[in-house]
C-alpha cells in the first residue's frame, strides 16, 4: 500500500514530482562496505536522458545527483542511503490548460479521481521524472550484483513493426546509436519510422528486453515470490509497461510441451546445464543457472501533439492538441528503468536466498 | 520472502505439498460480517478439477474443503480463516525413479539446487495441487467483491494455435465446455487439436483472459503498488505462467499513440468514461472506471510421455519417459487460478483505497 | 494490519478460536535441513499445561500437535511448516450468559465493538488457546538457535509480592516446582500466597524473565527494527502483558550514568567483553554479545469468581461471578510463551543479519 | 529488517547520519487532502531542542525543514512526503579520539560487530539526531489525529529519583518548566537533582508519560498487531529506552485481579465505559474508548565527562574522557519523540481498522 517502497530486504522508497523541488530515493538494506560514489549514480543516472538524441525531449536538467546519507569514506556503511535530484526548470511553465482536462492516456482522471484532485504540473507524480529514484537504487543494485558476477544488458528490442534480428544482433551496439537496439539495421529502420511519426504528431510503442549473465541457481521462492513474479511486479510498475514475458513468452502459449521443454544435459565442465532455453532462466519461480530473458512491452507515447478528443473536468466533450516536445518513444528511456527494476529485484532475491538453507547459515554463523 | 503469503490488507498463507497429508490456507484480514459457507468455497474449489473432462488427470481426490477457523453463525468473525483440504491418494505411487533424475520443465532441479533437496513425490510444494490454498482464498475475496457489486470471468483464450474469435465471443458459453472457452467453435476445434496432441504423448500451451466488471475507479497506487503491478506479481505468481498483458498488452507496442489513446467521453448519464478501453482499465496503475482486462500466457505441460533427454543427479545424461495420465493443457485448469489471484488482487486493492482521502476516512469515523 | 502474522523472514501464521475444530500456525521461512519431528513440537507444547498444578486449570485437552506439511524425510524442505491441535472439548459448555455481558479485563467489550460481533465461546480468539501456534512456532525457532549454539532460560520471577532472591538464583530449580521459579523458597511462599488467593476467589500477577545465551554480536538494525523494539512488539503481543524491560529496564531510568554505563573490558582469551550488564545485552538495538535479559510484566488473571461489577450489552449495569475453574496466575503459563515469541524473534534477527555486510555475503555466493 | 522503515499503511523512512550532510523521512500512505505547512513540521521539531535550557546542549542547528515533495496548494496529494533537515556544523569537531574507541553505553562497538566499521562522528546513524525524521513524520501524524478527535499529551514523569505528584498533576505546567514535567515543584527538585549530577559529571535517567484523549474504541488488532504490541515497538525503537509499561504496567505484576479489573459501567449519556483505567485504554489488545497510558523508561544519557574504564578498537583497556557538552537527561529530548512515534502508531492503526468490518467498507463504497 502506499507503494513508493520496493523490495523487501534490499529496498528503496522513492518520493518526488515532475515540478516539485526535487526528486529523490532512500535505498534501505544496502549491506556495508560496498564501495560507492555519486559518480556510480550519476553514470546511470545519464542513461535516462538520451541526451542529444533526436528522439528525445530536451528538457534542460541536469540531473546531477546528491548522495546525502549512508556513505562513510567511500564506502555504504549499512544504512539508508538518500539520494538527491533537485528540479531546475519547475517553475517555467503555464499549466492552467492542463489542469481543466484529462489526457487521454495519461493518469490525470485517475488521480483526480483517487484523490480528489491532483498535482497537475508536468504530470506530477506520475511523470517519467519519478523514475529517476528508482534508477538511482537501480545503480546500486547492479553495483551489487558485479560483485557477485552477474551482469545485466538492456536494449530496445522493437519499435513499432520493426524488430532486431537474431541474425545481426550485437550487444556492442547498443550505445552506439541513439535508440540502445543491439542490430544497426534495425536501428535505422526505426529511425526513419520515428521520424515519420513525429511529422504525423504521432508517437510509437516498443519492447525492451533485458538479459541477465551469472545468475546463481537457486534465486526466487516457490510460491508467491516466485523470481518472476518479482520480477513482473517491478516491471509492471513501470508506467506505459502494458506486457511481459519471460523466457518465450507468449510463444510458449502456442507451442507444445515437446518443442518448450529445455532439455537438460551435463556441459565440458561436468556441470548441470540446459540445452536450449525456452525458460528464460526460471523454473518453477527459482533461477535455473541459465540467462535470464524478460521483455517489456511499452505503450506509445500517450503525449501526441495531433488533435484528440477529450472531456475537461466538467465533463464537456473537448478537442486538444498537446503542445511542447514530447517524445515520440516511451521505450528508448525505458531501457535503464527497465534494468534498474531488475537489478532490483534480483539483489532481493539474492539476499533472501541467504537463508534458504541451514547449511548456508552456517557459512556465517560458525 | 519465504513467499508464501500474498496481500498485504487481505492476505492469504498457502501450505501443502502435493503428496503430504494435507494443503491448505489462512486468510488473514477478512473483514467481520461477511457470510460465508463451505459451500461457498467449495464450488469454487471444484472449478480446479474439471471432473469429467477427457482433457483432465483423473487423480481421485474429493477436495473436500474444511473450514477450521474464523467463522462463527455463518459469518466472518474478522480472525483468520483457516481452511484444509485433505490429500487421499498420498501413499500410492512409486516415485524411486522420480527422485533420480531431474524431468525438463520442471522444478526438480532448482529446488534441489536451492534447498539441497526435495520432497519428488507428486512435485512436492511445486505441484499445480499447492493452488487449491490459493482458490480456497479466492473464493472468498470473490465473495468479497460481489458485495461491492464486481463481477470476474475468466476463461481460455486460446490453446495452441487455436484462438476465440471475438465474432463468436460468448461468456455463458465458458461453463458448456470442458475447455472453459467462450466460443463453441473454438472449442471443438481446440479439442481435436488436443486429441491429436495426447496421441502424440505431446501437450499444448494456451491462453487466459480475465475481465472485471464493476471495479470502482481509484484503485492502485501510483507507483510500486500499482493495480497492474499488483497483478502481474498475483499471476506470475502461478506455476507455468510465462507471459501477461494488461489491455492490449503487446499490441500496443506495434501500434502508434494515435490509436493506442482512448477518448475520454461523457456518457448519457453524464458519467465521464471512455470511448474505447486499449488500456484494458488501468491508467497510471489506477483503474479507471472501465473493464478491467487481463490475459496470461500458460506453457504446454511439462510432464509428457514422449521420450526425453535430460540428466539424473549425478549429472548422466538419460532419456526418459513420463509415466502416468497429465493434462494435455495447463490452461483450462488455470482458469479459475487466474480468477482467484485476480480477486484476490482487487480485494486487496479495494482495502488500501479506503485510506487515500482524509474524507473518506471520516466517512468512517466521524 | 490483519495481524495474525509475526516475523519478516521467519514468519509464523496462527490461527484458530479457543472452541473452533482446532488451533494451528504455518511456519514460513525455515531453511531446508533442521531435523525436525512432532516429538520436538510436543515437548514444547507440553510445557503451556502445566498439567498436575494446583494453579492450572483442568481443561481435558491432549493437545497433540499434527504436522501436516513441509517435513519429508524427518528434514525441513524449505516450505512451509504447518501444524494443528485440534480442539476436544468444544461443544461442552453452555456459553448463554458468557454472550450477554462484557467480563471486566477481557476482550469481549472491545471485540464487540470492532467487529460488531465476536465468538463468545471461551473468549474466541482472545483466549489464552491462541498461543498453542505461536508456542509450536517457537519450539521451532528453538531447534533452529540451538544449531548455532544459542541457548534460552526462561522462569517466573515474580508472582504478586514474592519475588526471586539473586541469593537462590537456581536454573536447575525451573522445573522442579510447579510455578517454573528458579528459588525454591520464592516458589514456596508463593504457592502459599496462591492458596489464599483461590480461597479468596481472586487471582495475581506475575513477572517472567527470559535470560539467552550464545547470541552473536551484531543481530538487530540500528532504528525501527532494532533488536529490543522486535522483541517489545514479540512479548507485548502476549495477551496480559503489560510491561517489559529490558536489562536493568525502569531501574535504569531512577539511576545515573556512572552507575548505567557497561565498562567494555578484555577477557582472558582477548576478547572484547563487558564489566557489567546493566544494558541487558543490547546497545543501540543490536546485540553486544552479552546475556541477553528481558522481563515482562502479567496481569492478575481477569477471570475470577469473586462478584464483580459489569454491564451487559444493553449497557445495564449487572454482578457477575464467573463460574468454572481459572487459573489464579497467567505468569506461569506465559513462561513458555515469552520464551517462544522470544526465540522466534531471535530467529528472524538472526537471518536478516546475513546481509549486513557484502563480504558476509560473498561466504554464501562466492 | 534494513530497518528504517516504520508502520504499515501510513510509513515513515527516515534517513541521515549526525554528521552527514543532512537528515530526513519520506512519509508515505499519508491521505489525500490534508493540510499541511512547513510551519506544522517546524513546530513540533522544534520541541526535540529545548533550546535554551540549561540541560539541553547547545548545537548550533537551526534544524529548518523544507518540504521537497507531496504537497500541492497547500494540501497533501497522497504521494510522498520527503522532508528534510540540512546539518550545519558537520565538519567542526576532530573525530580521531572517538574513533579509536568503544564508548560504555553506545552503540559504536556493536556497530563495528554488526557492520565491520562506523560513521564514528557524532555517532553517525545511533545519534539522537536521526530522531529528525520520526518526529518531521509525527508532526504529521498528529495532525491526521487532530483531524479525528484525538490529542496526545506527552510530558517527563520522573528523573532519576524524583517522580511528579498525582495531587500536583497539571498539563498546563509541561510547557512552562524546561524539564517537561506536568509537576511546577517536581521540576525544581528535578533541576536541582540535575545541576548536581553536572557538577559531578554525571547523568540522571528519568521516565516519560504519554497519555491520549479521544481515542475511538476498535484500533488494533488481537494478536500479533495488538495496539499495545505495534506501541511497544514504536517505543523501543527509540535509543536508551529500557521499559515500557502499559496502564498499570509493573504494578499489574505485583497486584490481584479483583483489584486490577476494571469494571464496565453504564455513563451519564447511556454508554459503556469503565470505572477505573487499570488497562490504559487496552483490552486485548483493542482499544477500549478509556484514555490511553504509556510510560517509557529512559536509561542516563551515556556520554559522561567523569572518566570511565573502555577498550580502544585494539582491545587495550584505556581511561577516556568523554569531552563536549552533553544533555544531563535524555528523558526530556525524548518527549517529543515518544509523542510522534505514539501518534505514527495510532494513525497506522485508525487507518488498519477501515476494512474490520463490511459494512464500515459499504460506508465507502456505495
Amino acid at each position: 500500500m502506499a507503494g513508493s517502497t520496493y523490495g523487501n530486504i534490499f529496498k528503496i522508497t522513492t518520493w518526488g514530482e515532475s515540478h516539485g523541488k526535487a526528486l529523490g530515493v532512500v535505498v534501505d538494506g544496502c549491506p556495508a562496505g560496498l564501495s560507492l560514489s555519486e559518480e556510480d549514480i550519476q553514470v546511470y543516472l545519464n542513461r535516462r536522458k538520451p541526451g542529444a538524441s533526436r528522439f528525445a525531449t530536451a528538457r534542460s536538467e541536469d540531473d546531477k545527483v546528491e548522495i546525502l546519507s549512508g556513505i562513510f569514506e567511500g564506502k555504504t556503511t549499512g544504512t539508508p542511503i538518500s539520494m538527491m535530484v533537485k528540479n531546475k526548470d519547475h517553475h517555467s511553465a503555464d499549466y492552467s490548460k492542463i489542469a481543466s482536462y484529462y489526457r487521454p492516456g495519461h493518469a490525470d482522471y485517475t488521480f483526480d479521481e483517487k484523490y480528489g484532485f491532483r498535482d497537475y504540473r508536468g504530470g506530477g507524480r506520475s511523470s517519467g521524472r519519478e523514475t529517476i529514484g528508482r534508477v538511482a537504487g537501480g545503480a546500486i543494485a547492479a553495483k551489487i550484483l558485479k560483485e557477485f558476477g552477474i551482469t545485466l544488458n538492456t536494449y530496445v528490442a522493437s519499435i513499432g513493426p520493426i524488430s532486431i534480428s537474431q541474425n545481426r544482433f550485437d550487444l556492442d551496439e547498443i550505445d552506439k546509436n541513439e535508440l540502445n537496439m543491439p542490430d544497426k539495421v534495425a536501428a535505422q529502420e526505426a529511425a526513419a519510422y520515428l521520424e515519420t511519426l513525429i511529422k504525423e504528431k504521432n508517437s510509437a510503442g516498443g519492447t525492451v528486453e533485458c538479459i541477465v549473465q551469472g545468475l546463481p541457481t537457486g534465486l526466487g521462492d516457490p510460491v508467491f515470490d516466485k523470481l518472476d513474479a518479482n520480477l513482473a511486479k517491478a516491471i509492471f510498475s513501470i508506467g506505459a509497461v502494458k506486457g511481459l514475458e519471460i523466457g518465450d513468452g507468449f510463444a510458449a502459449a502456442h507451442t507444445t510441451g515437446l518443442h518448450n521443454n529445455d532439455a537438460f544435459i551435463t556441459d565440458a565442465q561436468g556441470h548441470i546445464t540446459k540445452k536450449t532455453n525456452h525458460s528464460g532462466g526460471i523454473l518453477g519461480g527459482i533461477s535455473d543457472g541459465a540467462q535470464l530473458v524478460l521483455r517489456a512491452a511499452f505503450k506509445p507515447t500517450p503525449s501526441i501533439a495531433a488533435p484528440q478528443q477529450t472531456v475537461n473536468k466538467d465533463g464537456e466533450e473537448i478537442t486538444i492538441e498537446i503542445v511542447g516536445r514530447h517524445d515520440p518513444l516511451i521505450a528508448a528511456r525505458g531501457v535503464v528503468v527497465v534494468e534498474a527494476m531488475t537489478a532490483l529485484t534480483l539483489v532481493d532475491a539474492l539476499f533472501a536466498n541467504a537463508s534458504a538453507r541451514i547449511d548456508t547459515l552456517k557459512k556465517i554463523y560458525k
